[in-house]
């Protein structure tokens, strides 16, 4: 192959797909980015074989051709080129890049041993704007199991799509986090042609949370992005401007969110986010437990006022924090570490917190937010 | 003690003196804060052993004595605190904070435990402005041998004082960088008084140079920094605002830094600094070295430019870089990371090199530029 690009668009083709190439990999192949000349475009594809990103860009080709390199040398001698239009030439196996009155070049692999990233054709696709999934990603991720072995339902982020609803929910058995909105739904007939339906069944994806939050790293504000799903396809795809990503699915049954949430809201707070959340946080200093995982909050609940009153080895806390309810005097505890995890990712500084009993899930919605209106997030109290 | 202060000033404080804060102390006690409150002025304190600071700030007391709290919880608890005035009591070992209608109580340990930082009646002071001396920190500290066990004289860095003028060096052996300038000298009379004076007999102090980038780091460019040595003291003083630092000084005889320094210049070769820096740094990325230890640099010097041309098992790179200089052709080896370091550590663009033969020290300068006249970075050149 033999393309002129500049630095800047080779640079956004590598750190486009790079967060896909694996750190760790028995395979040295696996390591690399491949880049495809073709039909006037230059392509950038890597995989960890959970995740594909591929990435295509417009480029002036005098041959066409493909080449396997390394990931990190690759990324590192491109960001350290001189901003301009960079000559790349394969040789063989081997890529050279010629910029000013200088050339570098970098040993690769064969082409040849790089898997492929399937494609398919999909039986559903639905599109909305860039943010909104974003968004969506950003607000239900915490919920879900992090660092667990993929595989594990818990681990996912079930993206379900019925009529025009989307939703998207991460639970890890002890909270969840839910939001739901409508877009444009499209599908293909048995024709191969696209046409606007609204599936009757829904159909549903567990995702692996770190290919989602990928997706929500590369997507800019102005994106719009297409969701492609097959109701019997191990993968789904996400595409937006240049990019494409592919994700393995996690196989199983994800619970039924809808069972969880309570229908009667019982008692409902009004409080101002922050003001709680920075409270819980200065309570949270005297935890030992550094990651939280084991720490306790003690909320004790009363008309006009939430008391937090808590010590420990290291000192004690005592705290009034001003909040709207006028029901009866109750006392839950929480996991300190789901309190700040579900403060944290709500956006409206009024936030509300329904509560039925000490020993009820705990909502908290954003309070009178158009934008957020379907959002909840639960936690179950700690039984004391 | 009792006293009201606002959480921007405690958390200064606090910052301030953090750093001297040892990470691991087989002594609680020595990772804390001493918090003093006397004569309307309260002082934080802090020290690991080798470096100690005082920070002190007008505060309105009601209670003069001093708490000693564990260093991490205080600062955690403060920089999450209201932007308010908080009243600060202690009671017995214990430390309350209150601020609007909450209190956090940090549980803290006896004062009396806590090592007394020692002073002394310097014999020699130099005055200068706090950004010449931060600057002469920065371009010398990456000569010196970082991460080496304290107390070895290439962990330190040399300051001397001779009559007006004062100089910084450090040197591992394999590489130096100086500088020196002309300030304002002040002593005391044996009867303890004032004087200005100027030394006959040149005055040095081997420092470490974790001590040294602390004060580079505490200093503000608008800072009026005092120098305070004593003759036979084990220990240096830097006085800056509000700031304190004194540090123990590294025990031996630090080799001449003059002696090394060539006499001749030899061959001078002027070029642009960061257009050689990024070439190498190219050029670096072909080291299987991360740390870039063992790498070695190859210039072919020639009439008008400089030549790179090196080949590993990642790839190969060829550079032609132009420079000044119409002497005859050299090839002169360095190691890689050396050369990085001095071009790194050097403000402007036009550099001058000096180099006799491709065996003897070769010389970095910033070239013609008045405020860095003095300063010198040499690297020596490997056998090849």
């Amino acid at each position: 192959m033999k393309i002129y690009l500049s630095k800047s668009a080779i640079l956004q083709g590598v750190q486009t797909v790079q967060r896909a190439v694996p750190l760790k990999s028995p395979m040295l192949t696996l390591q690399s980015i491949l880049l495809t000349a073709l039909d006037n475009r230059i392509t950038f594809a890597a995989t960890d074989m959970e995740i594909g990103i591929r990435y295509s860009h417009a480029a002036e080709i005098e041959e066409e051709g493909s080449v396997l390199l390394p990931a990190k040398l690759l990324f590192e001698i491109i960001r350290r080129l001189p901003e301009d239009i960079i000559e790349c030439e394969s040789k063989g196996r081997n890529f050279i890049l010629r910029y000013g009155d200088a050339d570098f070049t970098i040993n690769g692999y064969d082409p040849e041993e790089y898997p492929e990233i399937g494609g398919f054709i999909p039986t559903t696709t639905m599109t909305l704007p860039g943010k909104i999934l974003k968004k969506f990603i950003q607000q239900v991720y915490f919920a879900s199991k992090i660092d667990e072995e993929s595989g594990n339902i818990f681990s996912g982020i079930l993206l379900e799509i019925q009529g025009e609803n989307l939703t998207l929910a991460a639970t890890d058995t002890h909270r969840m986090a839910v939001n739901t909105g409508n877009f444009s739904t499209t599908g293909r007939n048995p024709g191969g042609n696209v046409v606007e339906l609204v599936p009757k069944t829904k159909q549903s994806w567990i995702i692996p949370n770190k290919s989602m939050m990928e997706i929500s790293r590369l997507l800019r504000n102005d994106d719009e992005v297409t969701i492609e799903g097959h109701r019997e396809s191990a993968r789904i795809n996400f595409k937006f401007s240049d990019t494409e990503v592919l994700t393995r699915l996690i196989n199983g049954q994800y619970p039924n969110y809808k069972q969880v949430i309570p229908n009667q809201s019982g008692n409902t707070i009004i409080f101002t986010r922050t003001v709680l959340l920075e409270a819980v946080e200065r309570a949270a200093l005297l935890s030992k437990d550094a990651y939280l995982k084991t720490s306790i909050l003690r909320f004790q609940i009363e008309d006009g006022q939430i008391i937090i009153n808590q010590a420990a080895e290291m000192g004690k806390i005592f705290e009034k924090i001003p909040i709207e309810y006028s029901g009866n005097t109750m006392i839950v505890t929480f996991n300190l570490r789901y309190i700040i995890d579900a403060l944290k990712n709500i956006e409206t500084e009024k936030v509300s917190m329904e509560i039925a009993s000490p020993y009820s899930p705990c909502i908290f919605r954003p309070y009178e937010s158009e934008e957020d209106e379907n959002y909840i997030s639960l936690v179950l109290p700690l039984r004391h």
